[in-house]
């Protein structure tokens, strides 16, 4: 794990993007979805998942790499640990399976930073909190956003199904009504990073 | 400077609050404070401040102790620096300022902990964001918020003109309206941490 107050931000035109076969959801609606969490809290208890933050830089502003499904909803690559799985393995792991080739030697070096922010989800609905409110003894999930250190070129599959876009902060901020409060909210939790904004 | 992921919290029954002499705001409208703010611009150039997030637990939720002026404007503990002045040793110097008592020997042990957010103010205006916006080459201001370790025992004098106000986080979550977009937003910054609630 690396922790550093500065991030090295490389432009879009490093990265080179192919596709791969799709990733279907797993749930066709939020009632399917917590249904299945509900489900699998009974088996496995609460349940951790982890997301990535990955940046780069167009117009010397940094940009976040968003999942786009359908036509409005947006979301961070990654996804829910397996039972005793490491945060870091995990993290790796759903970042290769959303986002990297099938081959093996076209995996990127995903070095992953700082988690920045930890949500909680303290009921089966939808809306979580940035810390797990009061009387709440048995949250359902412990979500966690990790800055990705990208290095200077990598090639990205992006499913078939999804699309994979570059969003500036200036976009996100404050636009909870598209991005939700978890994605709209990551400019102020990256406020405390130096973004080196590199031009190779 | 103290950097950790674990913030211990006691509860407000720890603190002794005593009061002391007012302390008036320099302006009394906000047209004043963008005047001043763009005099001292042309004297000493971007305007540095520092604010500090105290925290306190109350009933296992963590509180943040904010100054209130008149019935509904609160602020976080903090001020401007001195031009040359480091931000740690400014941060404690208006920590005393606003919060402590006048006697050297009374004075807390401000531990100055790790940065959460910076804040840019890109023109004389009262808009911040939490990004130099892209063509902002000489932005007005930039406020850096910091976690303040507070020991088990301590003595606050609160200035008689203000009001100090222990709010706990599920207050400020989702509140733009009331406590503005930086205060409202660092349940989010302050996620990441683990808060380690004692109860002597």
């Amino acid at each position: 794990m690396v922790t550093s107050q500065v991030v090295n931000t490389y432009p879009l035109s490093s990265y080179t993007f192919g596709t791969k076969e799709p990733k279907m959801e797993k749930d066709t609606s939020v009632a399917d979805r917590l249904a299945r969490m509900k489900v699998n809290y009974m088996k496995e208890g609460m349940r951790t998942s982890v997301e990535g933050i990955l940046l780069v830089q167009e117009h010397n502003h940094p940009h976040i790499l968003l999942l786009q499904i359908g036509n409005t909803f947006c979301k961070l690559p990654g996804g829910r640990l397996k039972p005793g799985e490491n945060e870091i393995d995990g993290l790796k792991r759903k970042l290769s399976s959303k986002l990297a080739a099938n081959s093996p030697s076209l995996q990127p070096d995903w070095q992953v930073g700082e988690c920045v922010a930890i949500w909680w989800r303290p009921n089966f609905e939808t809306i979580m909190y940035p810390y797990c409110p009061p009387h709440i003894t048995k949250p359902k999930e412990c979500k966690k956003l990790f800055v990705v250190h990208l290095s200077e070129r990598e090639y990205f599959a992006v499913p078939k199904n999804l699309k994979l876009l570059a969003v500036p902060l200036f976009e996100l901020y404050d636009n909870v009504q598209r991005y939700g409060p978890v994605i709209s909210t990551i400019p102020q939790q990256l406020s405390r990073f130096q973004f080196n904004m590199i031009h190779p």
